[in-house]
């Protein structure tokens, strides 16, 4: 096995992104490949002890930058580390790979290069978040596909409860779809079209759930359309950041509260950096053929080195082909 | 000027709406109706003093719950408080109506009894949301109507504005669309034919903006289909008391942190009433041809207090006639 890693994604780009990777490929004892400018690469990977470890680059000349437009920016920066990891992934010379870049490009990029998984009609973006169990649950499509079909839903389901059995360990994940009520005639017509497809869907679908109840963490999977979900991913990343500026602002205010903060802080820290969505790290892209996760743009070493983790359970349980079977079925059942 | 006030609706019904109710009357200066079973309404004014205060009951004797179908809820209990408050206000008895029960009958009820004001296709649904500078902002469409055309979004906007800024007083409110990404080209069907209605529409329009930077406070009213404004309103809800419940959670963990907790703890809970959307409350109902101004269903009588407010302001400023005006200006430029 062998993990490919986009070392010009994100905010930090080489700086965070290569020794991320030595990193995971020292704790992971894997193999990994570098994506990007090969000297600055190679300077980076001067400052870090890398002996016994299998690391490779592969040099290329060109960067997606984050906000580029998706689809031009895959077709005519062929060299780019992006497209370049693409094309490896393709030809099997590495067996997933893991970017901090464009998100657009690499959701783009990772069906048009890579091609399409069995039964999958569209990509979709899955993201975690935090919930009072201080669990992370899974929301698919955090925003790769908007105005979906709702068999799309269903699909996304389905991959979505495979990702939380296989690598957030939950038994029988329990999946529900992201609605504005409980009771099943509720939403708009996307939601009540998709709903009679989960009931029918090789999942242990748990009926509708409304966002208020997502951080109870009474549901593994929730499942919306790309535009739904990207608007949750975003407002629970701003609330949660905008929560801990408030109680910050708060606490300063008096005297005895700023002592009190001064105690509090160690455990408010703990708290911030289990919210903070780029903790978490590796968000799986759901769609091409073998495993491409996704980190978050503000990722630094540590989430870059868990996209990889993450990647490397995909590859070692065979996470694809499982979703690839269970899209199958799904197929029988609606 | 009469305000009518549902007593029954809510989850506190009578106990928390009567008192509220009063307390409103009192300090407002201004007669009130109340709208529910006269006995218990009765027996609850007894152990209030209301000395000097125009105080009237009309006698209710049907209750439309909580978790009722809406139209057939308006429709079959004509007797109901908010059935019969809907057509007080038709006829002119009242001058606004504020109720803390089933929101969908409200909706309903508010269209099918009261009439539509002049330039709004459909309802929409107003609500208040924190940001970091402790001031709220707006939020059109909260969850009246989904599936709505892109020309019903630029309606909201429009009444959205006014209602900032006659109600909650901002200069030139910002309006801004809820999408997932800035660019004018970003977003789904709905959204990009939106933008395009908006950039023409008579109001302070400063584009897309990302549910991230929703708590920020740099937009004054944000405009979203009710699915989605739903879901925002409830995960702002679930999210903001989530946080505390995390926080609480955290700072148990050790013995210092529980003293720290001891001298932080009347900050947070300053900061939680603050984000506590019951405490705002008072969200208006747009489309009925009078004010219609809906509380929280956790309403506790400050809320309900607080909704009578902002119904004696709406009739004051004749804010409704103001919202005709502006939408008749959209129809020139749209």
């Amino acid at each position: 096995m062998r993990i490919g890693i986009d070392a010009m994604g994100g905010d930090h780009g080489i700086a965070e992104a290569v020794p991320g990777a030595v990193e995971a490929a020292r704790t992971l004892e894997i193999p990994v490949t570098l994506f990007g400018q090969a000297e600055l690469i190679e300077e980076e990977l001067r400052g870090i002890n890398r002996a016994g470890l299998d690391i490779s680059v592969v040099d290329c000349r060109e960067v997606i930058e984050t906000a580029e437009a998706p689809l031009q920016a895959i077709r005519q920066k062929k060299n780019s580390s992006m497209a370049q990891g693409f094309r490896s992934l393709r030809d099997g010379e590495i067996d997933a790979f893991v970017s901090a870049g464009n998100t657009g490009a690499l959701v783009v990029g990772g069906s048009l290069i890579v091609g399409m998984m069995e039964g999958l009609r569209r990509p979709g973006l899955a993201t975690t978040l935090p919930t009072v169990h201080m669990q992370p649950m899974v929301l698919v499509d955090a925003g790769a596909s908007v105005d979906p079909r709702p068999e799309q839903l269903a699909e996304y389901a389905v991959v979505g409860s495979i990702y939380a059995e296989q690598i957030l360990k939950r038994e029988s994940p329990r999946v529900a779809l992201v609605n504005i009520g409980v009771e099943e005639e509720k939403g708009n017509e996307l939601t009540r079209k998709a709903y009679a497809l989960l009931k029918n869907a090789p999942i242990r679908f748990v009926g509708n759930v409304e966002a208020r109840e997502l951080v109870s963490g009474d549901v593994d999977v929730a499942v919306a359309d790309g535009f739904v979900g990207n608007v949750i991913l975003k407002l629970a990343e701003g609330f949660g950041l905008g929560m801990f500026k408030m109680i910050q602002d708060e606490i300063r205010q008096s005297f005895l509260s700023r002592v009190g903060g001064l105690l509090v802080r160690p455990r408010l820290r703990r708290l911030k950096n289990l919210v903070d969505y780029a903790s978490y790290g590796g968000a799986p892209l759901f769609g091409p053929t073998s495993p491409v996760i996704k980190c978050h743009g503000s990722s630094k070493r540590d989430a870059i080195k868990n996209g990889v983790r993450v990647a490397e359970e995909f590859v070692r349980l065979d996470v694809i082909h499982r979703m690839e079977l269970r899209l199958g079925e799904l197929v029988e059942h609606v």
